[in-house]
């Protein structure tokens, strides 16, 4: 059974709160194995990432064996059905297409008083890109994170999944040559996240390293975050559908279902301005749950995770999911605009009753990895941004230098940085 | 002695990555202390943090005694010299100024099949600042931590300093007024992360956290990471200068000084074609050296990590510099646009003769806290976008849903998926 709030009723701030702060992530403690797998591979280079490779994923590479070769990509990849790479294709077209839009903008001028002054954005030289291997190699998560880098305009984009016993994806591996992934290694877990951390006689380092992956490629990514740049940590999913009376309950419960069928972790949310349709939309779950082949894993989630909370109207709804900011945010409701308007928090909004959450995960354009937990309090999905970094150009000469130099020694002097202040000094010809 | 480097001498590739790999930070064991610290501020909220302020800074506070009212910063700023207020004035003017210009657009656009999508920024709605007591207390820093977050529209703007003693720096009174900091609460250490990260029964959690401090603060925000956010950790500050023999050395010397003098473990890099001039840089250093306050500190700093690198043009720089990624970047030469124009990692730019790294520090205008430790290869400085955060909007109708509907199913079904695939053919009136 869903937890049941009810935004009127006594006592309803400390149950949101008690909410608000259940944990649903299980904390694997694997960080001591993955330092060691990391350390050695840092110290040994392949020869650790092969011995790893071949002790979890069950197969026997050599060094040679880990570069995927450009044909044998494109022989994977030709077993594809026709109809899913074509789907793959109108996905990357449109993911594309969106995130050319979010390209930042470089600027440069000369100020009142003759300063130069600019910022350049530029992207990483080379990105890697984490793809699970087994059930949870997804070809649309390589979509969704090798699109931005390739519109952001880095040079080298270099792609790690393992495969278990051997068995190449065939999605993966199409979702690879349509994105023009570089290189592809057959490694995975911390070796594979120590491999393009550090770099190994084989494989070049990167600089930012991206995707999803299990506790022991997450306890890997935050180890390696300094020596190379990192994405975020993503926890379980969610869903909070805001809906009205006037949807139809059967199609709120498969978009509460869609969320709960990734993970017994995840996480979905109905509010509504109405008790009525909250019964109708909790039963058609339970009906609907008995069609899913994840059946098992979506009531699981349903019942330790879900919530039904019942506001005095939909405006009431808005300081609720600020505060569950939730990584989707579905707005089935009359005027979704004006309800989204009012809304701070939340990593995607999907507008309307004819909007699922689900076309946002494949096709709608923006990207599907966007923060839970959370973090859409301070954070954003993934996009072009992650692969780009900004350089600050400052140019005086020394008109402008004499004009601004005063204040600047005044302050670093306050300070007590002498050589700062000389450094200035110097150049307008005072006492040096 | 600093490091000789020649890149036109045999073995110089192994020389230069055994340099770059070399470490400056002292890594100090203070993680399992932070933990315990920050578990019984969560537990005990005010009490724990009185607690460990009275123990670490010396005093004997209540929990009435943490806020600062607005009339004692007042009395504080009163207290300092006009002439060093004037120069904060100036440089929160330009500093604002540049960093209006770095605000992001929103965008909202129908595509060809009429799906509505969009990207919407918006500020983190609060935001704490730590910064340092004691020397460390820097002013200017409180100008480039704080005025990121007032462009980009931050409601809440909460600063935490510790008063050991109970001393309290007027100069960081008046920069907090300056910037109109709202809340100021005389805190530091891990315990202040906590009370930030967590909220207590007098401080509101906020949702992100910026500012330098020392080992035990790094490690505090490593550790709140994900509950808020956190700019990047800060290393050792770090200056590389390419200069030909045209500049004074003596100009160069002081400004390689300039970062020396800040800490023994910050880093000078002189690259330069001419020997001739690379001499005169060093014997200029020695000099200097005598005449700083800071002597002790930029001499170790200098003789421990400074480099002098000598190529055999100036274009031969380029990849050294890419491969250093120095968080500050100083073109003391004849045509310094067309050398920035071929440089791809740098925190910031200082470009020319006239333009010492030390403007940019104080009044130039871009933010001084700037990525260290080779990480302007993937990340930037802070700035406007470090206090925001962005919101994709989709929005289909019944037509363009039918329209692109199908392809998300297929991908859905191939992922295995059911529910993401029920959800939109639900709505298609499709098989449901």
């Amino acid at each position: 059974m869903p937890r049941k709030l009810d935004a009127g009723a006594p006592g309803f701030e400390k149950d949101f709160d008690t909410f608000l702060n259940s944990k649903r992530e299980m904390e694997e403690d694997v960080d001591q194995a993955v330092a060691a797998i990391l350390k050695d591979v840092r110290e040994r280079g392949d020869e650790a990432v092969v011995e790893y490779t071949n002790r979890f994923d069950r197969v026997s590479f050599t060094t040679d064996d880990i570069l995927l070769p450009k044909a044998r990509i494109a022989e994977e990849a030709a077993k594809c059905d026709p109809a899913t790479v074509a789907a793959l294709q109108v996905a990357a077209k449109r993911i594309a297409s969106y995130h050319e839009r979010m390209l930042p903008e470089s600027f440069e001028y000369t100020d009142e008083i003759g300063v130069r002054l600019g910022s350049r954005w530029s992207a990483v030289g080379a990105a890697g890109l984490y793809v699970p291997g087994g059930t949870a190699a997804y070809p649309s998560s390589v979509l969704m994170n090798a699109l931005p880098a390739k519109v952001a305009g880095v040079k080298r984009l270099v792609m790690v999944v393992p495969t278990p016993d051997g068995v190449i994806n065939p999605l993966v591996m199409a979702a690879a040559q349509l994105v023009g992934v570089d290189e592809v290694y057959r490694i995975g877990g911390a070796q594979a996240v120590g491999a393009l951390a550090y770099g190994t006689q084989s494989i070049t380092q990167v600089d930012k390293i991206v995707g999803p992956g299990n506790a022991f490629v997450a306890a890997a990514k935050r180890r390696v975050f300094g020596t190379v740049g990192i994405d975020m940590i993503a926890g379980p999913s969610e869903i909070l559908v805001v809906a009205d009376a006037e949807n139809d309950p059967d199609w709120i419960a498969v978009d509460l279902l869609s969320q709960a069928e990734h993970d017994t972790s995840a996480q979905s949310i109905l509010i509504t301005d109405d008790a009525g349709f909250a019964d109708a939309v909790e039963a058609a779950v339970i009906r609907r749950l008995e069609t899913l082949p994840r059946k098992d894993i979506a009531a699981a989630s349903w019942a330790q995770h879900g919530a039904v909370i019942l506001v005095p109207s939909l405006d009431h709804a808005v300081p609720l999911v600020d505060r569950v900011a939730p990584e989707h945010l579905e707005l089935a409701v009359a005027d979704p605009d004006t309800l989204a308007g009012k809304i701070s928090n939340a990593g995607a909004i999907f507008l309307g009753r004819y909007t699922p959450e689900a076309i946002g995960d494949y096709i709608a354009g923006p990207n599907h990895v966007l923060p839970t937990s959370r973090s859409a309090r301070f954070s954003s999905g993934l996009g072009v941004l992650d692969f780009m970094k900004r350089t600050s150009l400052v140019a005086c000469d020394a008109a402008s230098l004499a004009e601004i130099g005063g204040s600047a020694v005044a302050l670093a002097e306050a300070e007590g940085l002498q050589a700062h202040a000389r450094s200035i000094d110097i150049r307008l010809n005072r006492a040096s």
